[in-house]
């Protein structure tokens, strides 16, 4: 007997198998029965047939719960009727394990019961299928930088110091040392690693102890930061849309059980190839107040500013040089209209707002101090993160990509809460 | 002219081309100057000739500091007595920094000052080669387990249930809900996610708030954990030496002249291949006695024992079956002789020690909750992975690799803390 997985079945046609999985649902029609059986592979449609089994075989369908443990063994039939295209004749059944009554069912459930279910929420069609296409993402991002020669910079969650708002950061005791922040972003420590390799990544865990409870936050989110040394926004661009499209072409390319499963619009995903389109902020500022949006130059780009955008477009689109005021301390002064900065947002297509946010460092050591200084920030803190504009400085840019915020479009969800596999939001710390 | 980085030179012998980098060191010959680049992807030597340039070219040499950042454009002559094989003949220099007195110079330098200063000793020839093997090490175990069809499935770090020793958790107020604890492990919830895909893998910061400062500890290190449903701890150890292998035979393969650079022995890691010998643990007691350990059957191994034990081995060696007493709750009562678990430790070769624990988990509902009250601790927390046990529960096994100490033994290094590109311990949380 061979041991086998629902997702190879199409090798063994013909051949009696032994699977070992889980039951999804069962049905009878008189002198037949069927099981749809689960193996975290795939799923695949059980005929047990009264006349073909012994009797204490056959009986044991009626013992069968959802979710119980089992091993079926059986003979593996092309139909393409079925789902996966096989199905298994079978010869014998063990049960591992009767499941007791199992609480997600066909029914309509709440989010919050679902949540707190989450440990087996997973095992799930729908969650099932945004997992994979999470995991597929992330491999092609990874193997997308592994290829560019990129060198994984991996960037500490404890430090000591501050990456952007200070009010947002979670704390701990550090032994002796006073107070370590779970880090917002690895982006400080990863410009010092591009100034020794160059083109480098971090891809971790970031918190924000925002106070926000909306369909595109968490507060523990996973991001992936990209730092390029001798590399200017328009660069960094570049990269950006090549990511993004690799990203998506892996997906196309691997998961369309998956999208379909999810009833994603695939025609939009096969659009998103470079290059994006770029607007100048002042344009966007423009065009918002055209549509009704009370916007005005100087504003950093509200959800609903962003959601305009995005509903324009059938690509991502990048938003640049922002002022100088609504952004963070560490862009570089646009040399053409120093009352904006060398950056840029990129806003994911059919609304679903930011994915990306990137700029040009500012690589001047006085012009930095000077702007630490201005925002009160503790100079002390970022000595280190002003010697890289002693030693050496060069012109360096990255960006920052939110992975669950990248899924949730990808998917063509609605809750970035779905997109991660154990949510952390305000309210929710379990399972 | 053609922009170009230092590893890619073999391309374009014979021709002119532009590098973007820093001043590694420089030296004169009377007439002939020489200066070492570094650009991130490699270093090369670039020769510059006082009757082959302009002298307002020529005598930017002597404002050259260590680690200023420059362009040199020249011809691409291949020379085997070069490092590289490789050097460039300069026919233009432009300075974009003149750096600042460099402190890290070629004279010795103190441990604390090196860690002071780490955002810059990265840039040191030994620290980059040890972060390019960690790079290669990561991805070459995401690619073994992404070929393998295990589904990446991301664990929580902010968590309000406790995986291994509640005395060394770092903790968060969060939001209305109380404390949160920094995850320790992901296992709990891969256990769940095993449950939904058969096999998964998470690979994350872990935290440790361990009054420990050895050359073997970090607080925050970086942790891939497996779990395997359906699957005996004979199954995990076989996919643990397999992985092993595989990720030092990419670093083999790919970072042969890193290895070099850190005059590690190859020949110890060309014998990394599967199997790995198994020891049982009461066995590994009575060799360690007549070793003249002290141990006594019943106890955890020290880390002297571990280094014992390894010594006597060329290759990873697992120790199977420790007594149930010396090891976590979550581990599978071994049916042949209740009073051990279904575990093991895989050891390092060459004295490393401790690189990987696993087990078999205790799938039975009843056990796992006694087990969880003798140890006291809070069952409402465990609610949700007791449900596991309850919802098709099925025979699964798991393992956590310590990627900084697999990267120490790799490498061939002293001290865990220069596997890691910022290093967390006890009294180190800056830069």
């Amino acid at each position: 007997m061979i041991d086998c997985t629902i997702s190879k079945l199409s090798e063994f046609v013909g051949q009696e198998v032994r699977l070992s999985g889980w039951l999804y649902n069962k049905r009878s029609s008189g002198k037949i029965k069927f099981l749809m059986v689960r193996d975290g592979t795939g799923l695949v449609q059980v005929i047990m047939v009264r006349d073909e089994l012994a009797e204490d075989i056959f009986s044991k369908f009626g013992d069968l719960t959802q979710e119980s443990s089992i091993i079926v063994c059986g003979t593996v039939r092309a139909e393409p009727r079925s789902p996966g295209g096989f199905e298994i004749g079978l010869t014998n059944l063990e049960i591992v394990q009767i499941a007791e009554p199992y609480p997600i069912t066909k029914k309509e459930h709440g989010v919050d019961f679902l949540h707190n279910n989450r440990h087996l929420w997973l095992r799930s069609s729908r969650q099932f299928a945004i997992m994979q296409i999470r995991n597929q993402v992330i491999f092609a991002i990874r193997e997308f930088f592994h290829k560019r020669q990129f060198v994984l910079v991996d960037s500490p969650i404890l430090t000591g110091s501050i990456g952007e708002e200070a009010s947002t950061l979670f704390s701990t005791e550090y032994f002796k040392m006073g107070k370590a922040y779970l880090a917002q972003t690895g982006q400080l420590y990863i410009e010092a690693a591009c100034m020794a390799f160059r083109n480098v990544f971090c891809f971790g865990p970031t918190f924000r102890a925002e106070k926000s409870d909306t369909r595109r936050h968490l507060t523990e989110f996973w991001m992936i930061e990209a730092e390029m040394a001798y590399c200017d926004s328009e660069g960094s661009m570049k990269l950006q849309e090549e990511m993004i499209s690799y990203a998506v072409a892996s997906v196309l390319e691997n998961c369309g059980e998956h999208l379909v499963k999810l009833e994603r619009d695939i025609s939009k995903l096969e659009q998103i190839k470079t290059p994006f389109p770029r607007i100048d902020y002042g344009d966007a500022i423009k065009t918002l107040q055209e549509k009704g949006s009370k916007i005005q130059w100087g504003n950093d780009l509200g959800a609903e500013d962003e959601t305009i955008i995005s509903m324009m477009h059938d690509k991502p689109v990048f938003i640049c040089n922002y002022p100088r005021a609504a952004k963070a301390f560490y862009m570089k002064e646009n040399p053409d209209d120093p009352k904006t900065v060398l950056c840029s947002d990129l806003l994911g297509p059919e609304g679903y707002g930011e994915i990306i946010g990137g700029s040009q460092r500012e690589d001047d050591y006085d012009k930095l101090l000077a702007k630490i200084k201005e925002e009160k920030l503790p100079v002390d803190a970022y000595e280190w993160y002003l010697d890289l504009r002693k030693y050496g400085s060069v012109p360096h840019s990255g960006y920052g990509l939110g992975i669950e915020r990248t899924i949730t479009w990808i998917c063509g969800i609605k809750h970035i809460r779905e997109a991660i596999p154990f949510p952390r939001m305000m309210t929710r710390l379990y399972p």
